[in-house]
């Protein structure tokens, strides 16, 4: 690593001939955006207490931004400006800790392989980067000798990244199920508490800061699925990439359906699901139907909440807050402190972990039970129909609850609504059942077809 | 460490000089309860994982028990009884590592402090212990460079002990109230469903296995209180040890009071409170009334949960079963596993954090809302005499709800329920206050005084 001294830096590195004061971390920060500008605050404002902790000072040496003249509110008074710098790759060869809560691929790949490479431990929140492109970084790291970590990068300050690689390292997970993404579960609450349909509650999301102007990554799921990938991947053993993530947002999502739902004792919550089989893992995003006596029910507002279940362990549920510049900055630090102290003691932070290598299952091969709404015309056999078309298919069905209209206006057959909830059933067995259902000729709509989970 | 074979322990250490097989991690194993025959039977059925993430075999070289003689089945078939044996301190220095689930002060303590000075990492399970004796342990640990874990000693499965160690190291946490007794969360959740009285729901509790014969450890909070200190120590940075907890059980706690906070909006739970004021820490042990609404509200049955507070992360809560043998085992073998990675990479687990050293408050100096019932004779005045009282005491009341009873059989004046819900007041204050109250003289009864917390 050149010990060069970095201009612009404080304190002058060149003050101690080998970049380094004894006692003393350096930190280089790349991004100062919301969850960076808090970070930068934490390191100066509790440097004593971060000090004790870690066993060493934790210096922030610079932090890396696009535009190093464009002031920066979020730092308040207490972190020099001239700590900025545009120059983030010397930033990070003068580093012993790289915090990158830039985001993006690149240059945050290329700037997370360069510190590794010159002996620095990483901690990260960038969970698109590892969703893609964590075994790339994860085998550098372990190449280096180094740690990576990356607490924020699933559910904020909620620590389940630890908990599951470390916490359940002596357990067998079966499965993980997560609420990961705080705008989704927001507007899916106002959803169900004050009867808002989803553009109305997206919107209100927006102004409450909780939705992005263009709220894509969140509705539509992305998000959530690198966070599923990465979950997936820690709790099996064997890599999990997002392409491998089935998904499904929440555009779908009525307020009938959300209605519906509360009528049959459930809510709905777009879920991150992490599974393992005997056939192999799967991972999963897409709304269901949780019972509202399960804890995830419970789960209100832009909360986040993941519940892990393990052979040992049995049900575990982790809560918190998924987001934000202040608990996120929280998990940072947390893995900033272990990283200071496994670079003190000579240690190192636990490696990727993928010898299991289990298969990944396409998204047709998971296992769930439905609750499928459908019209149909309100006449004797009707049921019948429908039902020997699910029998034909192979999927059994546990409840049917039918509810007949008002009649037609000629006073002819007028329509019933159909609610019907199957056992486990295999999701390309149902695709083709909903289509067969679909053409029978009493069958005036599918209303909604949704999954149930956490039974 | 003495390097010399160990008679009765398989393999024979003898076949190799050095007492090690290269690649294997020799486990030993005190103690062989619920907890220490589920560690026993994972370490032989799972050793491939466990191989598999710890980095080397975990060689489970003995189980010191006090009669080796006695058949065990909870070890199944699997675990070769020859493992038993009766001299724990000769498996102890040949071990690297030490699983203490024995439980008791004498002797775990004293082969702890063996184990440590011999350079074995060491997993204990034993809140006791750690409650009071712990700040010895850490030392011993920490001048020998060996990890000391204990997640399994503070609600059993639920990763409780690393978060707050680890994940929140870069925090500030402000508060932590914890359902860590499942058998006193037990007993109140049945007093709640069904209207049990105390003793009843005990009964049934023991029934289950829930409680023990002598349930006093439970419902008294000891239990509670000794995990209270240690995640008080934990959460602050500084020592506090069982005797500095303030103690209350359930034992004071009636169908009648869990009844009339039902109607208040509250459920009753047993909780260990520890929290940071500007005055110092405290950390006590009570039931409380916990609005409905609170994420702990909603912990049911033998379930444990821990919410903590912390400034950055804001509100967490880790939830999950808090005791028996496999759930605890899973908690066993993660630090088993993190022990083993640390010795494998030559590192070192976090060490004792004390630095903060914050003066530890007496019971009567905590702050809280307190609820109050009372009988009083019902006649104009008298809710002015009460609230006088408390002005004069400088509590304030936050809401008063009167209810008539029947009025008296002669025609006279009957009594009348108090429900007085006081806003924050220092416990010393309340304590005087009520004294006051119940010298009025037309208070006939003081019914209940509980704390609220959570709000």
């Amino acid at each position: 690593m050149p010990a060069a001294p970095v201009p612009g830096l404080t304190p002058d590195p060149s003050a101690a001939p080998t970049g380094r004061t004894p006692g003393t971390l350096r930190v280089a920060l790349l991004g100062c955006g919301v969850v960076g500008s808090q970070v930068a605050r934490a390191l100066v404002e509790h440097a004593d207490d971060l000090a004790a902790r870690a066993g060493a000072r934790l210096e922030l040496v610079g932090i890396a931004v696009r535009d190093a003249s464009r002031p920066r509110e979020g730092l308040g008074t207490v972190v020099p400006a001239d700590l900025l710098t545009e120059d983030a790759e010397r930033l990070v060869d003068a580093a012993d800790l790289v915090v990158e809560v830039m985001g993006g691929i690149e240059p945050a790949r290329g700037l997370i392989l360069r510190a590794v490479a010159g002996g620095a431990s990483v901690v990260t929140a960038n969970k698109a980067l590892l969703a893609a492109q964590g075994p790339e970084l994860f085998e550098a790291a372990d190449a280096a000798g180094v740690d990576l970590s990356f607490e924020a990068a699933v559910a904020g300050a909620i620590p389940i990244v630890r908990p599951v690689r470390e916490s359940l390292a002596g357990d067998h997970v079966r499965r993980v199920l997560g609420i990961v993404n705080g705008t989704t579960n927001y507007v899916l609450d106002q959803m169900a508490t004050h009867g808002l349909d989803l553009e109305e509650a997206v919107k209100e999301a927006q102004g409450l800061g909780y939705a992005e102007a263009d709220p894509t990554a969140d509705v539509e799921g992305f998000d959530a699925a690198a966070k599923a990938a990465i979950l997936a991947s820690l709790a099996f053993h064997t890599r999990v990439s997002i392409d491998q993530v089935a998904r499904e947002g929440i555009t779908g999502v009525t307020a009938d359906d959300v209605a519906a739902a509360a009528q049959t004792g459930h809510v709905v919550k777009l879920l991150a699901i992490a599974e393992q089989t005997a056939e192999g893992v799967s991972a999963r995003v897409h709304p269901a139907l949780v019972p509202a006596a399960h804890p995830l029910a419970a789960v209100r507002g832009a909360f986040n909440a993941v519940f892990v279940e393990a052979d040992g362990a049995g049900p575990l549920m982790f809560y918190g807050q998924g987001a934000g510049g202040r608990p996120t900055a929280s998990a940072v630090l947390g893995d900033l402190v272990s990283a200071a102290r496994d670079r003190l003691s000579g240690g190192k932070g636990p490696s990727e972990s993928a010898y299991a290598s289990l298969p990944v299952l396409p998204a047709d091969a998971a296992v769930t039970r439905y609750q499928v709404r459908l019209v149909v015309a309100d006449r004797p056999g009707v049921l019948a129909q429908v039902a020997g078309v699910l029998a034909d298919h192979g999927v059994s069905i546990d409840t049917v609850r039918q509810t007949a209209d008002e009649p037609a206006a000629d006073g002819g057959a007028g329509t019933a609504q159909l609610l019907i909830t199957t056992h486990a059933a295999r999701e390309a067995s149902l695709a083709a059942t909903v289509a067969a259902v679909r053409d029978l000729e009493p069958v005036r709509q599918i209303t909604s077809v949704l999954r149930v989970e956490g039974v």
